[in-house]
C-alpha cells in the first residue's frame, strides 16, 4: 500500500502572503488544525497550524509568512512512498497531519492520522470466522464440524475451559481479528492456536485415510 | 486492551473562567490542539480546540467558556471501555483526541490519535519470522529448514515463483507483518499461506513416520 492510497486528496492550502485572520476562517470552516503553505506552482514552502495562528494573533502578525514553519523543518513523504513510512513518521514525530508530494515538490494530498487510524484498525476488525472460513477452504477434505471439533478440543487442551463446538463458531463469528490477539495474548499465539487446530485436524484426516 | 491502557495522562485542562490569551500560551507551549474544560472537582464540563481559540480571538471572546463546546456536543470514552471503542469513534468522528473520564465523570486522561496509531501500528512491525518460529515450535518433529523448504514450495505452487528456501528466510526476516498481509492480499490469504506450508510438513512428518 502506497501513501497516495490512504492520503486526503480535499485538504486546503494557502500562500505565505495569505492574511491570518481570512486563514484562520477557513481552517475553522474545514476543520483543519493544519495546512500546507504553497507558492504559485502549488510547490510546499511551508506548514502553518491552528497553534502558529493563535500565536500570530496574540502577537499581531499578519501574513502567512510571519507564521510559517520552513518546508525543512517538517515531515512530509512522497505519494509513491510506502503507507508505513507515513505511519511511522506520525508516531515518531507525534504529528495530526503530514503533506504528501508529487516528484515535482508539488503538494498532492495530506496524510491525516485518524485516515491511518481507519487503515490500520481495518485489519484489527476483520471477523475470526474469515479466517476459519478461509481455513476450511484450503484444508481439502476437512469439513467445518470437523474443524469446529478440532477448535473446541485446541482450546481444552490449552486453557482448560471446556467449549462445545457450537460455542465455538459462535465465538468466532462474533469475535474480530483485533480482539482475538489480545485474548490469546498476541499474533504469534493467536497463529500457534491455528496451526494446532490445523495440525488436529490433518492428523484425524490421515487417520481416516488409512483404515 | 482498555482505553486507559493507551491514554495520554499527560494531558493539560482549562476551566470555564480562564482567559483564552493564557490557555493559548499553554496550548502552544504544549503543543496540543485540544483540551478538555473542567470543573473544580475536575469532571468534564467541555472541550476546546485550537480552532475555537482562532475564533475567539477574532470575535474578540475574553474567556474559555465563551468559545467551549458543552460536554453534550463532544466525544468521550470511559478508562474502562475496551481500547476498540476509542478506535472506532476516532474514525467515526475524525478528530484528534478523546478525552477519558472515571465513574465520577473526572478526567483522567486524553486519548490521542498518533497513540491508537503506535499501538495498532506494533501489529504491522511484526517480523514475520517471529510467526514462523512460533509455528517451528508448535509443529513438533519439523525442523526449521524442513518449514523452509515447505514454504519455498507453497511459495511456487502459488505464485510461480521459484525461491529458495534461504531466500525464503532472508525474506521474512526482513519483512514485517503488514508488508506480507500486503503482499499476499490480505490477513486471510496470508493465514491460508501459512497453513498450506504447516499441512505439508505435517503430510511429510507423518510420510517419514510411516517408513
Amino acid at each position: 500500500m502506497k501513501v497516495k492510497e490512504i492520503m486526503d486528496k480535499e485538504y486546503i492550502f494557502v500562500t505565505p502572503d495569505q492574511d491570518i485572520v481570512e486563514v484562520s476562517l477557513m481552517m475553522e470552516q474545514k476543520k483543519k488544525f493544519t495546512t500546507p503553505v504553497v507558492d504559485n506552482d502549488k510547490c510546499l514552502i511551508g506548514w502553518i497550524t491552528s497553534l502558529d495562528v493563535t500565536r500570530g494573533f496574540r502577537e499581531g502578525q499578519k501574513k502567512v509568512s510571519d507564521i510559517m514553519h520552513s518546508k525543512d523543518d517538517i515531515v512530509h513523504v512522497h505519494q509513491d512512498d510506502p503507507a508505513r513510512l507515513a505511519v511511522l513518521e506520525t508516531t515518531k514525530h507525534k504529528v495530526v497531519s503530514i503533506p504528501v508530494l508529487d516528484d515535482n515538490d508539488t503538494v498532492v494530498g495530506v496524510i491525516r492520522t485518524f485516515d491511518i487510524v481507519e487503515t490500520l484498525s481495518r485489519l484489527y476488525e476483520i471477523k475470526v470466522y474469515k479466517i476459519f472460513e478461509a481455513m476450511a477452504k484450503e484444508l481439502k477434505g476437512v469439513s467445518w464440524d470437523e474443524l469446529m471439533e478440532a477448535a473446541a478440543i485446541i482450546t481444552r487442551r490449552r486453557t482448560g475451559k471446556r467449549i462445545k463446538p457450537q460455542e465455538y463458531e459462535k465465538n468466532i463469528r462474533e469475535s474480530t481479528f483485533g480482539e482475538a490477539i489480545w485474548a490469546t495474548g498476541g499474533l504469534e499465539k493467536f497463529f500457534v492456536g491455528l496451526i494446532a487446530i490445523g495440525e488436529l485436524v490433518i492428523a484425524r484426516k490421515v487417520a481416516r485415510a488409512r483404515k
